[in-house]
């Protein structure tokens, strides 16, 4: 089968792999319908984390279920499915307690599994899934019929991109008449911002500096854009908010600067959530949080939970996360993929196998 | 007057100061019917934060209001009131959103207030209170009907010791079923342990090697008592839970050691509440938030909001939190006061003017 591998610094390639099969009574065999490139997938292409062998990469995908193991019963053969970014078992502390993203025995795709075997990436025409009976999430609609109705790019964002930026605005508690702060203007950013909305926030400012960005951040619910980052960007809140500042913060880029942004933005007693995934740090001065009283929650987001909630609002076009994505290119062209997101000529890359 | 003055390491006096008079119309003066020593106030007693030159002490008090500024009409002359151990404004963001430690004009006992005038700390005869018209808590009882009800010590603690307590577990989001572990087992600690059966906990684990103050944990609603620390301490909650971790945990100590154990014992997805004074860090790891998933919130208690929460509880004696007094000095004693909480033959000592 084709599947995305990558080598080294912005080298990425669409190379042939062995078919997955069922390697455990646990796995499931997945064909890939689609599956698109992460902002964090950029880090190992931008060398920022290093690759020291070949690896299979991607960790978003739908897909159709095609081989069970012998233990899993949560899906059929043919059912269209949604897969978690990370796999879960469903019977640990955490994953009873409704975050699968602290499993104890967590799997992530590109990976190995606990029993030691290789686990497929992503971004490749089949994947073989360790924890099937938690980790499948089926959709409950045939492939032909999610396909014709446009929903599939929609259902693809609960795997991580819309599931994530939800995690942001729930970590952040955003609830009814909030004034809520969304730094970063990715596409979490902007799923942050359709979560905030989601969730009641009353007033919803998208820091940005991409025209065609911040259109898709008010088009999602931004009430108001702020082009100026750090101190400046804190100042040009003020002055929307009359002296005051927000409730909460949603923090989705994951560097220094943008949690200290988030930290300064909200008010005395204020929520941060953070999505970003922090590169090498930052590190929170207890100090500061104890004299602001700002809560920071957040993390790797439970995708699996937060499917169950996003679910009905996507099959019923309440919310169309998936306008994310502004490219679609077959997986053969995955190398071009990663360029176009590198080069910021894309906000974010859909596969088609 | 008679008031305390912290002139260096352990050395605490009780000295003749002026007698306080209103210095601008929104001041009150208040003549103290108790005060208390308070488990942050043993920093400076110690040394570990230097005491560059003689300054009134102390941050908890009850009493009766002698004298109004011409602006303060939401206390009568003759009304007992509590003071919360820092003083707000009402008005600014932080107020209004419910969380008065984070005012912008806060003020504290033994500082100097926006006016540029001195404060007096709390452990003396008369207080000049900045800020009177939001910072004066009314309890509506004369003071006579408190000290025959027996009620001064447990309204004491509303001041300062009791509502940090229950920031503590507010901040960890405690609610009903949780399993919350207790990081500490000072006055601030035993009254977190009743503000989280408040809130609703099921199991509450107090960490107490003293057995003076478990007897107290478990008489405030500590179901379990574990005298293990750090490392040792999580495998004991463990052993406790079945292999579970908790909820929530209450870190009421300010160390490094003491958030490490909190953020250990807690399950992914869990929160950690924290009011202990951080004393130049910790630092916490995004990375390692970001991993487990786990909150942190805390800081400075807004006294003025909770005791709104739990005055009546109070009045009803539904709860005492006064227990947590386990002596009493007359104000003119107040050198034994520290010491005796210095060299823990007493957990918190209550001062009578």
């Amino acid at each position: 089968m084709l599947a995305a591998v990558i080598h080294g610094t912005r080298d990425v390639r669409a190379e042939e792999r062995p078919d997955p099969r069922i390697l455990t009574p646990g796995d499931a065999v997945v064909r890939v319908v689609a599956a698109c490139v992460c902002g964090s997938d950029l880090w190992p292409y931008r060398g920022v984390t290093p690759t020291r062998q070949p690896r299979p990469i991607g960790h978003e995908l739908v897909g159709v279920v095609e081989e069970l193991g012998s233990e899993v019963t949560s899906a059929k053969v043919g059912d269209f499915v949604i897969l978690p970014f990370t796999m879960s078992c469903g019977v640990c502390q955490a994953c009873r307690a409704g975050c699968p993203a602290a499993c104890d025995l967590v799997t992530g795709f590109g990976s190995t599994d606990r029993d030691g075997h290789p686990v497929d990436g992503a971004q490749g025409e089949r994947v073989r899934i360790p924890l099937a009976q938690h980790s499948l999430f089926p959709v409950g609609r045939p492939e032909d019929e999610l396909e014709a109705a446009g929903l599939v790019p929609h259902l693809l964002t609960l795997a991580d991109v819309m599931s994530t930026g939800y995690h942001a605005a729930y970590s952040a508690r955003v609830s009814d008449g909030d004034t809520v702060v969304v730094v970063g203007d990715g596409a979490v950013g902007l799923s942050g911002v359709l979560a905030a909305r989601l969730l009641g926030a009353k007033r919803i400012i998208a820091m940005s500096r991409h025209a065609d960005r911040a259109a898709r951040a008010r088009e999602f619910g931004a009430t108001d854009v702020v082009a100026e980052r750090g101190a400046d960007g804190v100042a040009a809140v003020r002055d929307l908010l009359g002296g005051d500042l927000a409730d909460a913060a949603l923090e989705c880029v994951g560097t220094k600067e943008s949690m200290d942004t988030a930290l300064d933005i909200v008010r005395g007693g204020g929520r941060v959530g953070f999505v970003g995934v922090p590169n090498g740090g930052p590190e929170l001065s207890v100090r500061r949080l104890f004299n602001s009283n700002v809560t920071v929650g957040g993390g790797m987001a439970s995708a699996r939970r937060y499917m169950e909630t996003l679910l009905p609002d996507v099959l019923s076009g309440a919310i169309q996360p998936g306008k994310v994505f502004d490219l679609e290119l077959p997986l053969a062209e995955v190398a071009e993929a990663y360029a176009a997101m590198d080069e910021r000529r894309a906000t974010k890359v859909l596969l088609r196998p």
